[in-house]
């Protein structure tokens, strides 16, 4: 089926519309018209070849959300009208351990929801800024939001599960003290969600303009930390802190925030490395650096069913097709709160 | 009391015989005579002053094992005649969180068994390269293993607790696949003790020669560290990596080896730091990089208990006090399986 679609050819040309065509959905998928797609900054790595491997053309984009329009003869988890979501995974190898066990984040055989191989033309995976998708029920998510909130569900199924996960995983709740660096697309959903835990959580950032939104977003502290008293203030206490930011920057200015047996949790990579964490600091208080993607397929249903419960979504800005390449821009100057996402039904255009 | 010792008066000088004085048993205290001491390589970046803060004189040594000599009025746990070892910390704040948990090698307190601040003569703690030492009981550990190992024991008191308390910590056990990174003094007792733990234990070596030396061990494998088809061939397998060495090296070729969720977890702290690790290594398998120092002094107990009940000894060469500058100068060039230790009796002569 052909729909249409928002990509680009090459890694130094402009997103532009475009038709792909769709696989007819087989007898274990789900074809879900596409509502709303957040707009994440590693769509912009991908699409502009700043990571390698991108292949064209390369259609991004995978936090999607929007509802069923039909479903395979063996489907049974879902049905035509249900509101549903697809995140960063659209299949997996379905049988070794980290499958068996929700993990499939983490499965060698995962398969991407862009940019990753397919039989289905072309090729390799093609993401959420296009009219209709087509998903194995297995990597489909239901979504308990009332309908209005759709849009600014979108980001959850990206940024939302990328730090419930960790949050969960290191155990954070009533007692932890949770650091959250970086007030962005992540750091904005760490916060939400660390507070929605029952977390004292403290928001760092280096812009001090950001002190009252991280506020307003959750944070019981916010630290700035470009202020050696302000980190000093805090040293040795944190449970766990979730570092969003992807730019290489000191490690060790937080690893010393840690208490004995603290860790810190990268979830973003950067193109170029951090300098290196001094030894001494892990070693002083049996303190980890860690690293944490996306999550499992059962573990982001209960990310989004804990967002439904809690009332918990993204702050978006919506957008149209034809604002992607500009909303580009505004996310590498920091210009959005917190999150840019797609209006689909302006593809149609 | 004076009492023959061997130290330096500079950075830049050799060790040498000196005489300094240790306080009369208060009445929680418990003198020892020393019958040995092991020789940790942080006697050396100590004296020679290549770590900050060295002050002189220095006694170094850590690894002590001897005979106590006489109690105080209140003591409880020893008398005269046991054999007792002491580690690295002989005192911390006793009232802390770390402290109250038995944790005391991560109270901020810790005082050292050399160069910390001590209210005696001259001003800061001296080591076990001397005749007797005085030690409050919360900090004397006794010694279970037959008189003739004795020698033999003092290794544990450093090197063994160090490589015992994160195999521990992160549960080295049976179905549990363990890698020891270098087999020096660290690592040698590194892979005694996960062997006895029941973990299948793999050794990595940049010395293709220690090879045999390191099954004689207790390792189940020995994987050339420089070889890249030996290293692929456990690609994310490992539970845990316990990394002795402290030389700056390329972390990222051991993490990529740990399966998931899995930690490589360091005991050495290098003078210069490593190459920055690859945050993409940690955020695929949720892996973590983390530290551990030595162990609380309830761990230390339980750590020579274990090593008593299962034979356990470090590999051992007996020196005279005075072959300490000849055994330093070995050491550093590699020349010792695995660890020297000083006969104190030699310090009369």
């Amino acid at each position: 089926m052909p729909v249409r679609a928002y990509g680009a050819y090459a890694g130094d040309k402009p997103l532009e519309p475009m038709d792909i065509t769709r696989r007819a959905p087989g007898p274990h998928d789900v074809q879900i018209d596409i509502a709303y797609c957040g707009i994440c900054h590693s769509d912009l790595h991908q699409v502009r070849a700043e990571w390698a491997g991108t292949r064209f053309p390369c259609v991004p984009g995978h936090e999607i959300v929007g509802r069923v329009a039909a479903v395979g003869a063996h489907v049974e988890g879902f049905q035509a009208g249900d509101l549903v979501g697809i995140g960063c995974i659209v299949d997996s190898c379905r049988h070794c351990e980290d499958c068996a066990g929700g993990m499939e984040n983490y499965c060698d055989g995962m398969i991407g929801t862009y940019n990753f191989p397919t039989p289905d033309a072309p090729g390799h995976t093609l993401g959420g800024y296009s009219q209709q998708i087509v998903v194995d029920e297995r990597y489909v998510l239901r979504i308990r939001h009332p309908e209005e909130q759709l849009a600014a569900v979108a980001p959850l199924l990206c940024a939302g599960i990328t730090t419930y996960s960790p949050l969960r995983h290191w155990k954070a709740g009533p007692g932890k003290k949770v650091g959250v660096v970086g007030i962005g697309g992540l750091g904005h959903m760490g916060i939400k969600l660390a507070h929605a835990m029952g977390a004292h959580v403290v928001a760092f950032t280096s812009s001090e303009s950001k002190r009252e939104a991280a506020l307003a977003l959750g944070a019981d502290e916010v630290v700035a930390s470009r202020s050696a008293d302000e980190m000093a203030a805090h040293a040795r206490s944190f449970d766990l802190i979730v570092n969003t930011v992807a730019a290489p920057h000191d490690l060790d200015a937080f690893l010393v925030l840690l208490k004995r047996e603290g860790a810190m949790v990268l979830v973003g990579a950067p193109a170029s490395p951090h300098p290196s964490p001094a030894v001494f600091n892990l070693i002083m208080k049996r303190r980890s650096l860690a690293g944490s993607m996306i999550g499992g397929i059962p573990e982001t249903q209960e990310m989004l069913d804990f967002c439904a419960q809690n009332g918990i979504t993204a702050d978006i800005e919506l957008v149209r097709a034809d604002q992607i390449n500009d909303a580009y821009e505004r996310m590498l100057a920091g210009d959005v709160k917190y999150r840019f996402v797609i209006d689909n039904a302006t593809l149609a255009a």
